[in-house]
């Protein structure tokens, strides 16, 4: 049985990872940690746990919590788990970080995209980019693991095998993704209350957006040289799920068929990636409450791009699915335990 | 391994059977029925069921289907299950009504609220209602079971021990519940478009609607005497979860303490029945996508009236769920097998 | 023209009292007052705004506000326009006061459901409760206008004509309410965020809502007695509307005909309220965006109940809609002057 | 006054036209027409016109319609108007047509794209596409008007002055679109059930939208050659609204100021165009209901490329209230006539 121990379990993907595990036949919860709500039983927080968790909210202490634990999960803001991190912690006790702490390896480019200085750079060539379908061996030996962003995992899934494969032109890649609101987070700002985003869709964060280096490191990786790409996430009134519509220009003449066989390559072994039937597109709806990725892919012939498509639950696969699915590798479990997470419709 | 047959798999609740069953460790689903797609692959219609179901849609062949399964569950619209059942299939498989056909003990109510005549009266006594936390002892040795409708499920776990108790008064309860859409089914009506649901609150089939017969027979046992009340059912925009909101009358001079005691009496060995601590609501989005239902109450002294509430998912709990936790129990397997869902929220 | 000011500008009562005076062609908007926006450019709140509303939002100074304006319209929360008013305030300037402050004839009511101390029980007896339907004669000539709750008005209107003709009985009156989100306001709290609001529905203020004395009182007046009622609301996920479904016990023997009647000759010529044909059920999305509160009733012949029900624009005929419906009579304008909006679907 | 017949006034399109000429100080309405719903009071489809409207549903008689009507609205599917038109109607009475029939000026490209044969392509030359911003001159003089669709709309005011003046290159241009339900019509399909549409995204008509070609038309006009571009529509869980995000590459360095310069060239006298501050993104929300087209801009120097955002209701500018606007045009009446409708949020 793995002790897990949560940083920042009163967020919306703390409490996922909470209701996954809870679920999870080799793993328990020991520490509910959350500054906000300190000694307030957790079901208070969530209803939906009553009568499921019997423990109280915790405060951050990790030397504590780095004794009773064999991993951590953090589910916070930028810079805390950079903070929390050093020789003795990681000695103990592996960590999963859901932050964006660890998943750029160049500080300057984090310390410029995010505005804060990185409180551990020492760590973060050891620290393994939790894309699983893409760095598995690796991930099974991490002790410090950058568990990706929700954007970046959709959108690298999506368009990381037609770059690898030299199908598309790396430098007109061009990611317009929309997402749940649950993405926002749990703190109470207007521009999140339910009348600001019902009814409503907007783009936010355009060419701005921190997601963007973190897609660009990766897809870089499969282009063998720094690619820069256009970004734009918007905000649709859903709770959960991530759509990326991507475009790129064709490197060279395809068929459907050369390029579905590419796909199926990449992800006919992969459990939770789903390239769909020729003419399917992905919908959130089909992925929610799961740890799916579905792709897909159009040709246009008159314009000489490829369309490709991703959709997924930005709280599954997208954080708290993905963390577990990254624990399971690092404890030599098999990858989708307690993930076998049916689709939940509507 | 129990084998289970379908008929109306492709409507919402029939698919979240299919949703259930696919995580249930002892259930096998060897016959997916849906006239409307006979042949069509059932991932093709609800595609969140790619790479989980690998089965065409079939027709309804009752002497294939009970040749073949262990239990057939009915999730069609009313008459069809009557016109199925007879000696003969009865004799070779249990059957899980999800349908109203077999609900009603008195056939002449049956037939003047829902308008049609009813094909196999001879089977309405041997038809055990399928209220698990009332009805245990009889689900088990059932061969024909009448599972019940949703808002009836939410609305007598409610009210159940207050009438059974003696401490409100029969005559004066009113109903008055709230619904999620899926509810309304999956057929193509105007009334059921996205933009005539979304933005929208009504009441509908007020004083005339059928769960009202249903909801009045069970509240009938528990005064000893027949029970006429009012109930209104609203829709929702959401997908999922019934709220009830029910008033009545105290027939004695109660405190919180006495009634709080009750409502543990019945239910805190209950699994699957959450009494809420003091002055916490029930919200649907607390018990999505689980088999609960939270209850609680609230005495208003300005009025001597008690106020009864209820919140549950209407397609588990109040449909599938239900349906297996009923099969479970007709199969000598642990009442919450496959049930042990974590809501999900947000 | 007629000067208005505005203070609380920026909640959504207050913006909807913008977009419906910027549609009036007898009044101008002569000050933006918002606390908490002092100085920022009105349109940078709101959006719609832009390039319509060029002036910036200003502090209450309520010397220079009741030198400028003509009627001050108070979207505030309670307690602040009670603070403001004064004999040389009054003696300058007419009050639409949108908080409940002087809408309840006694005190201690007040204080008591409220939780305040009234700075200025002096003016509760001038004051005017302005519904119009009901107190037309008596707001023609106010200083002072207490614009009722948006629960109470539709609540009101569906009810009181049944009590003041000796239908129903008055003490088992029960209303079952229903309201869109923008109920909430605008402040930041976790429990109206999206994801919160999103996919729910719940019960809250049960026994205990502050509107209940509120609609106690103007029924009582219908009643020739004091009446006490339940009232219980719950929060529904779209942006506006409310409905009401309201049960009573029927005094007498009446038939269909008999109650429409009634309601036709109280609400027939009234602009703003439509009473609808046999069968038909209010829906909160045919008076969006409008003034409209539209009536019906079944009776419940099984029962010896009437059900009432009311569908309205909580932000419109709840709020900004009546409260320039009382200014019109106030300033001797037709009623519905400006707000003729036609409801906007979907 | 202007008599006014509207063909396929019970759809969505269509009873937008109703709510804004019910509002028009210089139109009424003479023939309610729906081939769905003859001689059912048209307050009974839409109960939003309840005491508003006093007219039953007509079918399409063609010969009393022009003899009654100035003007008749198609508000139908492809194919009827081209259907319906002739010299001796054209003689009569003017045409705006909601629908595509006589939008592209290619016989061959219309009738490849909408896969029908076009039944009066004699007519097409002299049809003039109304969008006012571009082409305002000419619709002053039409008898046959194409009334641009939605999408093509927002995209084309948004990206139109770029292109003219040379900013980014034609070819680059990739259109990412994003609606509301209310654009897939009133038809009763599962595929727009509150269901299935709501908690989920999808594209939809990848690289093969019928409004493609349009779009490509008229921004073909303004680079002087034929353009071919992207166009990806989504359909989004909310009631109304279009945003429009747009990508392309620059043409020549530019900064902030001259790209604003040129859009406010372009629309500083638009009425119902709004370039929106530095760094203020388009929103649905802040135009609906109203006739506003909101846009703006982001030049992204990491990538050489221009992001075009345009935000829109899409039954307003985008169907009904383009339609009046050109009515106005072609009646000699003020261009915003019974069109300066405040947005309304939330």
């Amino acid at each position: 049985m793995i002790k897990v121990g949560i940083i920042g379990s009163t967020g919306y993907a703390g409490q996922e990872l909470v209701r996954i595990l809870l679920q999870h036949p080799e793993a328990e919860i020991v520490w509910y940690g959350s500054r906000s709500y300190i000694d307030k039983q957790y079901y208070e927080v969530f209803q939906n746990m009553f009568e499921l968790v019997d423990a109280k909210c915790l405060d951050d202490n990790m030397d504590e919590l780095a004794a009773k634990a064999d991993v951590i999960f953090t589910a916070t803001p930028q810079g805390l788990c950079a903070s929390l991190v050093n020789e003795e912690v990681l000695s103990k006790v592996k960590i999963v970080d859901l932050s964006a702490d660890f998943r750029i390896k160049d500080v300057a480019t984090y310390e410029s995209w995010y505005g804060i200085t990185h409180a551990a750079p020492q760590y973060i060539d050891e620290a393994v980019y939790g894309l699983v379908e893409i760095n598995r061996e690796k991930i099974k030996n991490a002790r410090l693991l950058a568990n990706p962003g929700c954007y970046p995992t959709c959108s690298i899934l999506s368009i990381y095998p037609m770059i690898k494969e030299g199908i598309i032109v790396p430098e007109t890649v061009i990611i317009d993704a929309k997402s749940g609101t649950s993405g926002a987070g749990r703190s109470a700002k207007v521009a999140n209350l339910y009348c600001e985003v019902n009814e409503n869709i907007k783009a936010y964060g355009v060419a701005s957006h921190r997601h963007t280096p973190e897609i660009e490191e990766q897809l870089g990786y499969a282009a063998g040289k720094p690619v820069y790409l256009n970004f734009t996430p918007h905000l649709v009134p859903m709770n959960r799920g991530i759509l990326v519509t991507a475009y790129a220009t064709l490197a060279k003449q395809v068929t459907y068929d050369e390029v579905k066989a590419i796909y199926d390559t990449y992800y006919k072994n992969e459990y939770f990636v789903r390239v769909l039937d020729e003419g399917v597109c992905p919908e959130t709806r089909w992925v929610e409450g799961s740890n799916f990725v579905d792709v897909n892919f159009k040709i246009d012939p008159r314009t000489n791009r490829l369309i490709m498509m991703g959709a997924m639950d930005n709280l599954v696969k997208g954080a708290a699915g993905q963390a577990v699915q990254n624990m399971n590798l690092m404890f030599g479990l098999p990858e989708n335990m307690g993930l076998q997470l049916v689709p939940m419709f509507p």
